[in-house]
């Protein structure tokens, strides 16, 4: 309608690699990050992998006279990492935890640690209710054999989900951070096929950045260069993604990421590059409708191709199962049979080699105790998994039902 | 609007008592919910405490013919319990599990195992969109010093948040489960004022079933009479809530409980009573709008006292994490100890008692393992609890500012 108001957005999109006592000099950097985000004076700026809230109660206090509204979304047991920084008064939040996110005992990888979670606040702007996600999926460490796709095809499932149900009464949908898959990968693609949002990247009238948008480069000194080895420009694992819902159009006017150090420093703000989209939305005549990012058809297809990921998944962690309760079967019948023994041996008079016994049975004891649990915790997996699987075998029936 | 259709639902929801080698003559009572639900046709059933997939599916195999849509949710080590049998085609579902749900050490209880959860399931019956939700909250094990209440609360508090951000396109919600919350208590009045759900046991303009609509009697044979000797009538548990959110209105014409044994039989379905709703829907002129069930004052009570109680909570969380943290060091230092000494002893050439040596290291051990896994468990309780109470705090500060 002519004569409506515009709206121009600055988003700020950020993994700003804020782990205590492991990432490399983090006070220093989240300071920088805090002096960039008071420079530029966005509008919204959503954070990932603030760890620490004493990182997030420092830029807080740093940022109050330019964001004076902000939310740290706790969960896990090291928190979610996720925080949002905003110039415009927060209406509500709401935090979901993904329901899978690797395994306790990958204490290297550590993800399960943290809860991963999708983060919701809502925010009203002249007059427009946003509806903003903040995430951070499961990490991918070897692509070739990515033992954790299932997980993140759970997680970006869930997110499609929850995006859907949650945002039913927003103007616009807005979605930021960082979700460990590349632009191709299935899990995008179920992402926004499901959810009918729009990548600022390939939608940006103007871009100014690292080469092909990637936001982890070889460029950074942050980065480990061996993983990065089969991808020379890097990769793009940062987002920003967005969709009008009612009468609005949403437009990307110009995506920037950050490159290089930090004015004047010798090191970048994070590992990651910072993902940076202006915005503009427009009040329109007529509601822009559910119009999907994917038709239909090619959707089939990719809801089909996650479920059989799923799949895979599911099979795997039934095996993982199977093993881990039969180990702690075995381990349960020693530990009979050690007490059988010893309680012979002492019934007869004999004498018994009590040191090799004992430690025997404190084998036997901790295998039990951690097959068990373990048995426990692949039970919970193979229930989400089947769980998603069935939502989407739903979701595909849907979509095959439609005229 | 004269001439607009109405609808009646008539809706059962029922605790089914179904755990697998531990509930009385559950096969049997299965059959006979079965038997009544077939029987009883109803529109849409909520069933809690289904642990068990198979008796899941002989439901679904038995209900086809008059329920042709059913869900299961799953969830934690046992599942959900939830499922819900729909005589119409269920459009999408959406699992919410809750992030607090009692404490895994507390075997006898058992509540941590089943991850708790609320589920959703669309529905569009005559044209009006109905979000149904289905919940089990955190079993009360004694009223006086229930130690379970900060967690119950903080499930009460999600449950609500999940319904308003999830049901903002719906025209009726309707919630159905057991709340495992007396009709006074703090947490019901928080989820009825914060989402503006009306009690169909207050509402309805018939009533026929248990005195004062009591779910839970001493008559049922199952209860446990002890439990309920400072009820002699029993309590109320159970419930179904319902709201209008666009232009509609919802009456409750009729509510009713079953009462004593299943027909023909010598025991009831279940230990609670099924609770079974007529709801009236009409369309009408003007949208209803957001009237809460309580004033905006009343409510500022209500979570005020709901944070102080998860305030209390938090506390008690905070105690627990530091005691364990504590015992985990203390049998660190032990264990270092024991390792310094027989270091000693070997290096020195002395004797030194292996047997009691191994057996204390084995106890250290294990508590090292228990007191760190149940630090981290606590931290997890901590965080969520925190985060609870900021965002009640958030709730109330809105609520304050409203004119």
């Amino acid at each position: 309608m002519e004569g409506d108001p515009t709206l121009r957005l600055r988003v700020c999109d950020l993994n700003c690699w804020a782990i205590r006592y492991l990432s490399k000099r983090r006070q220093e950097r989240v300071r920088l990050i805090g002096d960039m985000l008071r420079r530029e004076g966005f509008d919204l700026v959503l954070l990932q992998e603030v760890w620490s809230e004493q990182d997030y109660s420092d830029l807080k206090t740093k940022l109050r006279s330019c964001y004076p509204f902000s939310h740290y979304f706790r969960s896990g047991v090291i928190g979610s990492g996720l925080c949002v920084f905003c110039r415009f008064p927060i209406l509500d939040t709401l935090l979901y935890q993904y329901s899978l996110n690797g395994y306790p005992y990958m204490l290297q990888h550590g993800d399960w640690f943290c809860g991963k979670s999708v983060g919701l606040i809502i925010v009203k702007i002249s007059g427009i209710v946003f509806n903003v996600y903040v995430t951070h999926l499961h990490a991918e460490y070897c692509r070739e054999k990515d033992a954790y796709l299932p997980h993140r095809l759970v997680q970006a499932w869930e997110l499609a989900q929850f995006i859907r149900h949650t945002s039913k009464a927003a103007d616009v949908v807005l979605l930021g951070g960082d979700l460990n898959m590349h632009p191709e990968d299935v899990g995008i693609r179920l992402l926004r096929g499901w959810t009918g949002l729009w990548d600022a990247f390939t939608e940006a009238t103007r871009f100014e950045g690292c080469e092909d948008g990637c936001t982890l480069v070889p460029n950074n000194c942050f980065t480990i260069k061996t993983e990065l080895l089969p991808f020379p420009l890097g990769i793009r694992i940062d987002y920003i993604l967005y969709k009008a819902i009612s009468s609005f159009t949403v437009k990307c006017e110009e995506l920037k990421t950050t490159m290089g150090t930090a004015p004047g420093m010798d090191i970048p703000f994070s590992d990651h590059e910072a993902v940076m989209a202006t915005l503009h939305i427009q009040r329109q005549g007529q509601a822009a409708g559910a119009h999907l990012g994917t038709t239909e058809l090619t959707l089939v297809d990719v809801v089909t191709e996650a479920r059989t990921q799923v799949g895979v998944g599911l099979r795997a962690a039934q095996q993982q199962r199977y093993s881990m309760g039969r180990m702690a079967v075995l381990a349960l019948l020693l530990l009979l049979l050690q007490a059988a023994a010893a309680l012979g041996a002492l019934a007869g008079g004999q004498p018994f080699p009590k040191l090799s016994f004992s430690l025997l049975a404190f084998l036997a004891m901790g295998v039990l105790l951690l097959t068990t649990g373990l048995h426990l915790f692949h039970t919970m997996e193979v229930k989400m998994l089947q769980g998603t699987e069935e939502q989407m075998w739903m979701a595909l029936r849907a979509l095959q039902e439609q005229p």
